[in-house]
């Protein structure tokens, strides 16, 4: 099991932490740990990253606050620090690893120092699930020869930040064998409490007092050969948790000492167990993707907010404060649809943040002159925008560039509403709609609204200055993929409408009077009628990105990078080598097809893929599993196949753009992680939920014997057995109702307990 | 009278030899043939530039065609050359002038050479107005002992080309005394013919042969302290002109030589002088603005396209190669008035020119995917657009910078129809409608039909995605001055639909039937009550330049220029520094304000010139004389008069920028030139042809004590004489009919021959 399930890294490279840091990530929703040794400090990128909580130092950006370092834990050897980096110390051997399955950090080192001793310093640590305020640690170490070590713990302050320092005001605070260090956010004044326990259980280690940096020593006399081990429980709660961080922090540090590392892991391995239940697939003959894959989940499996009522899970997850932490498109499009086949709860506390932030939203519409609701690019805890007018700089001259992120990214309206119809999809359950999904959904059809030209000669409805999914081509009219989400929206408020005036006609009337949108309704209705969505070509199928794309300079990307002057030179913007090619970022066109398949007929599908594929750089993680879907769905499954393992294996291999510009990007793709698993469920197990049925099509790449899964959809669970030839259901004892399955082209609805078998023609 | 009338410098100085070749410029509308001395070449950038015949090598852009440099001519002393930058030669003195008043070019050079021997050189020449095809020259020489002096003269091929050699197929052919470089143009393989004879009058010189470069050498033993003179005809011909050009140009320099070179200067004086009559500007108590004022004036006339049916007048009129020798928005905005109320005649040919190429800005808008006429931006010979899409290179990386020029700037055929409706105006000829003229106009309002937008929600019109006069904001939406000239466009059309139907019944349904227009006039007659136009605010009067405008970066061109990390950075462009600020490259809502002047009262003129002036550049040589105009309006007579000052002193100072990236931009500045007339005469005399009559409000400059000039309106001839209180106008005897005058609130009705006197309140 432990082969499958766990990532283990040998030898200590400077270059290599940054993006260990990622791989190893732990996390549980309500933060994440990077995968640091436990002796890093802020150059090693140390960051305990907390969910939901930003602040904001003078002009810089707000971020999210990484809290002081609680796992902080050293060996001192006569007083000489033993720890990678360090000086006078040679690494006889490292191995740094995670297993994946619960959340497990590891490291085992043996150091040589100058005098010829032999130092083993082992440790091990989770983000506890239960409770994510918690993460515990064992720390061990061995001598070779009778030597005076110190275990130098605490508190430590010395944490990655890029805009920071988001914390002031500490104060160190005792609370009976608790020590808790208190702090407050620079912007708001928000209190965060850490606090710690240290654990020894022998009781065999004496105060060495404390150290330079003010941590402290657990001393001992060791003797060869022997393991010496210290637990420590570290607690963490701000003010957006409870009225005093201190006291829970210091409490819940108590508690989990009371219970002891064995009964909180062995909680911990519980939850995780079940979390798999709902979602692990193991896919026969290919064991290199199934680890991929399952490695995918984990990653999102740590970010998902079951904690919170309503809160999202940024574009680098808790992965570091890259991105300023903040929420994009990312979340409904590619994370979303993993939980909603899984926990579709959290699915439903990632689509409550929308509604949370719908006043953002409404702001930034008005900001700009619209009404409705233009959702944030780049969303923190207001839903008031954070991304900025100049994102990027040029590394060739130093300067900012203006870019349309903010302004133009129109689409982000749509993908909200599409997470909201999803979960409708995939749940059968309204509730989410009128506890204020259909207002969000009803306002970004407003904002569309009021986006829109008529143009007379063509007696159709434009959608112009936008910036579609290719960020490298900004500002233009028509893009395929905008006006189709916006139609999509157009349309889903109108269904909407009449579902809501329908069966919900008191919350429906008050709605609509509330937001004054019966004529906007309206006007909805009539330009459905018009929208213009850019189509097929008739001979070619190809359908243009967007109004005079195809009269760009051909070009690769490969072209492009021969013609950079600088590495990290940014392709768009306004003089950009992209920005006047058909040099696309990531799909667009394409994303259009993965969303819509139904809508496009094979040959289109093909014809576009054909096209774009040489001229996508792929300089999204958000690319590689949207090529993968549509491939799969041409039956391009080598293709597929490629691009699938090119986003399940991301955090893995770090194979990713480390910057934009000057702009380091870094940090986890919980996006490709949930891509990859959509390629995978929707692309090769054809898995699709519909309005009315579950379509089961597998299209399995080679080498995939078998694959297993289990599936939430409709309110039910069902547990799924695909091979190239045969499809089995098997609806959960527990299921309340029917859902039908279509398989082969014909229509299953399978009761609770029913199992069907069907052989594929 | 020469004090007045001349410009002379002395000494000379390597870095103003491209300045003087263009302050010195000589020319007939049928060439220019630019300052440079007689020894000179192509270094010197020595340029004899043909009106209208463009050529294209490879790649490069189309330019105009430089003739072979008929007027190339040596001294060689003892078989060294004496010459300007010459080694060996000592400049004891040299002076270079212009008499502007005939447009005859002077040298005088005093070398000394190594041995002691002074030569004195001095040449005058002059491009003949009648013919336009011939060059006339006189060239003496003196020497301080007895020495063997040659003349060397010849055709010489060494001459200026940007993206040259245009000319190839070299033949020089005898025909009597006159030799004939025969030569054809790359691309079309049209002919060029250059002749030239040498008269010696007194025939004293004997053949030398032919120097090394193939000129004819012309020998003498000189005498000390006697002049020698050599008189030289040149003759161009080209196979647009004739179809047997060698012919031609050969017989044009007998004729010439026939005649002899005191009766061509004679004749060309005669017409010098009826030019001055119909224009010549006199202004009591300032000297030096009348000088530039009538020096502005010498460079329009000799760029006067007098000879020809239909030609315009290029951006950098007869001086060069630069801006391709395109005809811009320049010819109508800024050249014409001064041409349509002094030679209306001329006024007509230009804009004959927009008819003759109706057929390539038809070809643009359909390019576009637009309907109409979408007049070149860059416009050479058949009206397709000569402007690249990349029109400027970056300075910092090299690399070509995406310009809007050509797509973007709409407002070009907006100047095109303003042009036609000046015309109709200023001299109540309907003819030019009858012409083409109507057809034009209905073209480019169809064309502003085809870019409209409608916006449900505000129930207005909007062109969107423009460019503005301010080129360092491209791709805006509803620029202020862009959607003017829309609204002046669209309500020209349909007010000139109502006159030609009534007027010219069979002309209209013909003109309608063949461009299918009647739905489109209905289209129009609708669209004029909803076109958007920015407004005033109420508050502060200011008008935005462009939607969002106000929202951007405030900051000066000195701000700006603080950032340059290089002289010729260009500013605009997608990430140019002033692109996403609020300083404007030159006058744009204040080129609203001078247009359309009666719809804007005074105070909302002097708080949009109070606020942009601040923030614009003056990047453009056409900024200053607007806003000369506006503050004229305004009653800022020491602005404005500044700003005239700085338009009519352009091409004497060279204080215009000559390069934009790694573009060479100078050359001289008609549209400046034609920009300081309308400011002196539009501003400062107030002079404005209505409608139906001419007002007459003059508001002098402090010490401009009266100011003579002639007027040519609705058909007549007036002389104006103008105080500050006082107005006289006299109507010509010759003149038709009557037309009324509008002088102190007052309507006088001038009858042939009447004189009217008014003081002023």
């Amino acid at each position: 099991m432990r082969e499958d399930w766990t990532v283990v890294e040998h030898g200590c490279d400077p270059e290599q932490v940054a993006r260990r840091g990622n791989t190893f990530l732990i996390g549980n929703g309500y933060l994440g740990y990077r995968g640091t040794l436990e002796e890093y400090g802020s150059k090693q990128l140390v960051g305990c990253t907390l969910a939901g909580l930003y602040d904001r130092v003078g002009e810089k950006w707000r971020e999210p606050v990484n809290a002081p370092n609680g796992l902080f834990c050293r060996v001192l050897c006569e007083g000489e620090p033993v720890a990678v980096f360090a000086p006078r110390t040679e690494i006889a051997s490292h191995e740094q690893g995670l297993c994946f399955r619960y959340g497990i950090h590891f490291r085992n080192t043996r150091f040589r120092l100058a005098d010829g001793t032999g130092v083993v310093v082992s440790a091990e640590r989770f983000a506890c699930l239960e409770p994510v305020h918690v993460l515990a640690m064992k720390f061990s170490f061995s001598v070779s020869d009778v030597r005076t070590v110190a275990v130098e713990t605490g508190i430590d302050r010395d944490v990655w930040d890029l805009n920071g320092p988001h914390l002031g005001g500490f104060r160190l605070v005792a609370r009976d064998r608790v020590r808790v260090l208190e702090a407050y956010t620079q912007e708001a004044g928000i209190p965060v409490a850490t606090a710690e326990i240290v654990l020894d259980p022998e009781g065999v280690f004496r105060d060495g007092g404390t150290s330079e940096a003010g941590h402290r020593l657990y001393e001992i006399r060791a003797e060869p050969d022997r393991t010496y081990t210290l637990y420590k429980f570290v607690a963490i709660y701000t003010g957006k948790d409870v009225a005093d961080p201190v006291s829970a922090a210091a409490d819940a540090c108590m508690r989990s000492a009371a219970a002891g590392y064995e009964a909180m892991l062995r909680r911990h391995r519980e939850l995780w167990d079940a979390r798999w239940a709902v979602s692990d697939v193991s896919i026969a003959g290919d064991p290199e993707a199934e680890r991929a894959l399952r490695y995918s989940m984990y990653q999102l499996w740590i970010a998902a907010p079951e904690h919170a009522e309503a809160l999202s899970i940024p574009a680098r997850a808790l992965s570091g404060q890259v991105y300023k932490g903040a929420v994009f498109w990312d979340t409904e499009m590619f994370m979303l649809p993993f939980f909603l086949h899984t926990r579709p709860d959290i699915a439903r506390k990632l689509l409550r943040y929308r509604i949370r932030t719908l006043d953002g939203a409404r702001r930034k519409a008005a900001e700009y002159g619209r009404r409705g609701a233009f959702y944030a690019w780049e969303s923190q805890d207001t839903g008031d925008d954070a991304c900025t007018l100049f994102n990027v700089n040029d590394v060739l001259t130093g300067r900012p560039i203006r870019t349309y992120f903010r302004d133009k990214q129109i689409h982000i309206s749509g993908a909200v509403v599409y997470g909201f119809l999803q979960y409708a999809r995939a749940t059968g359950d309204d509730s989410l709609w009128l506890e204020g999904g259909a207002e969000a959904v009803l306002e970004c059809a407003r904002f569309y609204l009021s986006w829109a030209y008529y143009k007379p000669d063509k007696d159709r409805y434009e959608w112009l200055d936008v910036t579609g999914p290719d960020e490298y081509h900004e500002r233009v009219h028509n893009n395929a993929y905008t006006n189709a989400m916006v139609r999509f929206t157009l349309h889903t408020a109108c269904e909407l409408a009449d579902r809501l005036r329908k069966r919900y006609p008191a919350f429906w009337r008050e709605l609509v009077d509330r937001l004054g949108f019966r004529r906007d309704l309206a006007d909805i209705r009539r330009m459905l009628k018009r929208v213009y969505v850019p189509q097929p070509d008739d001979r070619t199928r190809l359908i243009e990105q967007f109004d005079g794309y195809f009269g760009l300079r051909d070009a690769t990307p490969d072209e492009l990078k021969a013609e950079m002057l600088h590495p990290h030179e940014y392709l768009g913007g306004g003089n950009g080598l992209a920005a006047h090619t058909q040099v696309v970022k990531q799909a667009d066109v394409i994303a259009l097809l993965a969303l819509f398949e139904d809508d496009y007929p094979v040959e289109a599908r093909r014809a576009n893929w054909d096209y774009y594929e040489p001229r996508t750089e792929h300089g999204s993680s958000l690319s590689a599993p949207l090529y993968a879907l549509v491939a799969a769905g041409i039956g391009e499954k080598r293709k597929a196949y490629e691009y699938f393992m090119r986003a399940a294996t991301i955090d893995l291999t770090g194979a990713a753009k480390t910057h934009v510009g000057d702009l380091y990007i870094g940090g986890t793709h919980p996006a490709a992680n949930g891509g990859a698993w959509m390629a995978a469920v929707h692309g090769f197990c054809g898995v699709r939920v519909g309005d009315d049925s579950v379509r089961v099509a597998p299209a399995l790449p080679d080498g995939w014997e078998a694959v297993e899964l289990p599936l939430a959809a409709k309110g039910g669970r069902f547990a799924l057995r695909l091979t190239e030839g045969a499809v089995r259901v098997r609806a959960d004892d527990a299921n309340r109702g029917s859902v039908p399955f279509v398989v082969g082209g014909k229509t299953y609805v399978l009761r609770p307990g029913e199992t069907i078998d069907v052989r594929l023609a």
